[in-house]
């Protein structure tokens, strides 16, 4: 697979009224996706709540997905688990049903204790699907498993063939610009913070996976438009309002809340799963009227990437 | 179910050479337990690597701990998972097989943001397993999840109707106490630092959970007899055999290491799942004579509680 | 100097109406400690708001306790500071002066990297005292060092001469009674946490610093008769009492909730100094209500100690 | 004052052989900074190590370089403190010397519990220079005082009528385009993180004050320049030569790997102080090596900004 260009969307889990998935709503999101211009989906990841799903429901996303996808865009399966041999079932899984890349956060309840032990755990997940290009999912504020990624790549490729990338959710730009740059760019680093994008291409940031290009991908477009064509204030102002609404977003829990602006947007995901709680009816009240006094939603709906 | 008195050991998983689960070696690790006086075993937690097994393995696991304890021992099944749902399946498994009680830490991936929410989650998790008592397994060193046990014990009486208790896993002996004195001792609260014992028996507790349990019972039943024969320096002397051989424990990773005192005793438990790693022969070496330094398994294998 | 038996008070800073330090209090501080059966003070220390006192208000203090004391109770001056050539000086000056004892917690804006940078650390101030016993203030909580205390001792005694032991303010009763059996109990290790003098107690304490004690020492010294008199249950019941204050007392900020304490009993020591702020009104009366709904200050004017 | 535009050096501390402070280099320092093309200096800061000075050398420091400087750069002193009233010495020495601004970190022995008390806090040591600009520093990793900065500029704003702007040393870069772009621009925010420079400009940066600037000045004006100029592709080149350096730079402590820096440069600083610790010979000669092996010498000799 070539470096991924552009931005993948880390989709929201979507349940029925009873509590089950909802596979039914899953076409209809890809083709916002597409229609959206996104290159691809990030799917059962944190903001998919893979870690509250079942491993066959897991299994059912990811299926439903890749069919619904059809090669349109990129489909990315995150096979994370506390279990790495859930992982590799996951893993294999998704080779089998043809998903485009695979990733996983390093194991989050007993903790890889040095870079050698991450590595040679991401190892044994990536070789459960060797023909599909594995991104390793940096996210040490989630996980706690917080190691140099230098010396991760360093180790890496030397143990697992089919090592892509990272997919780096961090707001240390120098250790991704170095990611970036080592080896003259050997491996593909997707960055994780949506609300950093804009710096994040300052140092060269070429693709980028997040959960608010989901709702938001016009206005992060405009701003990779306007950082390409030279517009350097133009693109602040842009990426100025993302920050803005994440501003906004960090006053509540941040997938619930996320969720209610998909809500807001016409898309009934449902209820999340425990520990996650849906916003109160008077906070998404609260927040919309929030989203609101900013313009957020006219800003998205107004810009237009050429 | 009364409340526990006594130790319970956190077992260890067993593993054959090709890495799947050792079932066969369970009646046997029954046994040691029956023969040193142990009141139960508390399995698929922590030091079981319950996070480390698949849903299916869990499950076997139980059955053969029932089975080989045949109403000798009680049988505490730990049900914790990131997944809520997953939980729900080991829960009722548990009850269907007739454990004696579940248990669940907090999810750990995403995690509870209030006691209402950790309160909520438990009881989602007990209510599946409706007619066995459950217990909060309160580890925050590990889970990072630290909220305060009287707040959560006020919460959950009126939620949980199985709710037996917590598996108290941290140093605060001051909320411990408090805990064991809510409404005048309603809620067995299980002591889970083995190293801390003896103080946590002068503030009044009964029955206590603990990895060493697994291979020192005879040390600690000493420490319980001699405190309650009003006996404080002997029982202080013997409980400092604990510490010194905890001192040694953790200059190594914890579990590995205690893994290796059981191979060191005879019991083959094959290779923990990455990201666990087996001491090397080196260490091992070294811990071993670390511990006949301390003269740890004379004293074990001396002392005698009546 | 021996080791210190029983209990030594971490009084609290006393300020005038202007803002600065009342010097005139200290006698009658220093008199309800000796009628409340102490073994000394712990001055300037975290309760005694020692860093945000300047170095000439700490060695005022110093003064008027040294004098007030006048060699009836000890006087242990906490000499801690974020610059150890000002501890130096203040070290220097509680020598001349005569203080007992000084003490230091580690250096809290850079904070120590090892043990031995630690101890070397420690010994440059210690050596600003030569003739005064010297303790290490172990407090992870507050300065986020911590460092395993058996390696300190082994390193620091070779390189403090004057290295008495350690005020240990950490709940890990385990890593305290190794610290007391270190070479059949070479060093002093005065326990710090109040909430846990009882289980403190059966690990082999014999001398505590605590906040607490400046208002409820009959109540913990009651804990210790009942302790020595081997009446366990009644010495758990007694340190219960303590507990619940300590309950009432967390839902505010510690010194503060502390200092109000000392107004109930008639003692005005004044608005304490930012980032410190005192209770508001509110604060006050329902801290007060929840003390006298728990019977406390009718517990602690009640128990006798012989 | 101006919003300061360009570059401040944070610069080191300077030691005579016994240890003193040697105030006699400090002409050479700021020459070397008027040199450099420097807006400024930062001084007693952390890589000052202000915090391990006493304040009779902080202020003979401070008077040192206001001397030296004779206005043809900024000097701004860091006041910080565990202590406020210390703090409000220092600030009160700063003005009458004519410093051209002041800063502080917060509080950091006991730490601001709310944005409310940490204004209040700054507010009582602003005031004592209330005719000099004051910048609160923001350093959550070393403080442990992280507040939502936007919170704070909205309550420091009408309490702190000499408030200029913060000193913002966090790598996250939403929050600091946040803060530049409250109320158009009304306060000026220097940002702290030499190694991410080029992704605060693009998020518009103006100034900033860094420890590296120091002694490797010309290259980040050439980032400043490149991305003046639109060319972003070189500009990252030119940054990645300080994230190359820095990652040199992490494997050793910190200030005294940038102090050994110095030294190569012809700089006799001295030894830093406990707890802090010069590199061993060993270390040096390996950085060095490591330096050299990136080409950083000649990069930083090399490069001219017009």
């Amino acid at each position: 697979m070539n470096k991924i260009t552009g931005l993948i969307a880390a989709t929201f889990a979507a349940y029925n009224e009873d509590g089950s998935i909802n596979l039914a709503l899953i076409p209809t999101i890809v083709d916002k996706m597409v229609n959206d211009g996104l290159a691809g989906v990030f799917i059962c990841g944190t903001n998919g709540e893979g870690p509250n799903l079942t491993i066959e429901e897991r299994m059912l996303i990811a299926e439903a997905y890749v069919k619904a996808a059809n090669k349109r865009i990129l489909v990315l399966v995150h096979v994370g688990h506390s279990s790495i041999a859930e992982c590799r079932k996951l893993a294999s899984h998704a080779e089998r049903i043809g998903a485009d890349a695979i990733s996983s956060v390093a194991a989050f309840y007993f903790k890889p204790s040095s870079v050698q032990n991450l590595v040679n755990s991401m190892a044994e997940i990536a070789s459960a699907a060797p023909n599909t290009p594995f991104y390793y999912y940096n996210i040490p504020t989630l996980t706690g498993v917080a190691m140099d990624m230098i010396d991760f790549l360093e180790q890496a490729e030397n143990v697992i063939p089919n090592l892509a990338g990272i997919k780096y959710t961090a707001s240390t730009l120098q250790e991704y610009q170095a990611c970036l740059n080592y080896k003259n760019g050997k491996f593909d680093i997707l960055f994780g913070y949506d609300e950093m994008l804009l710096p994040a291409l300052a140092v060269g940031a070429k693709g980028a996976i997040g959960s608010t290009y989901t709702f938001a991908a016009p206005l992060y477009l405009k701003v990779i438009q306007l950082y390409q064509e030279g517009k350097s204030e133009e693109a602040a102002a842009m990426q100025m309002h993302a920050v803005s609404m994440v501003r906004c977003l960090v006053k509540y829990p941040s997938i619930p809340a996320q969720r209610a602006i998909m809500k807001m947007k016409g898309f009934e995901l449902g209820k999340c799963r425990l520990p996650l709680v849906p916003l109160s009816q008077q906070d998404e009240t609260n927040f919309k009227a929030a989203l609101e006094a900013i313009d957020f939603f006219n800003v998205v709906n107004s810009v237009v990437a050429v």
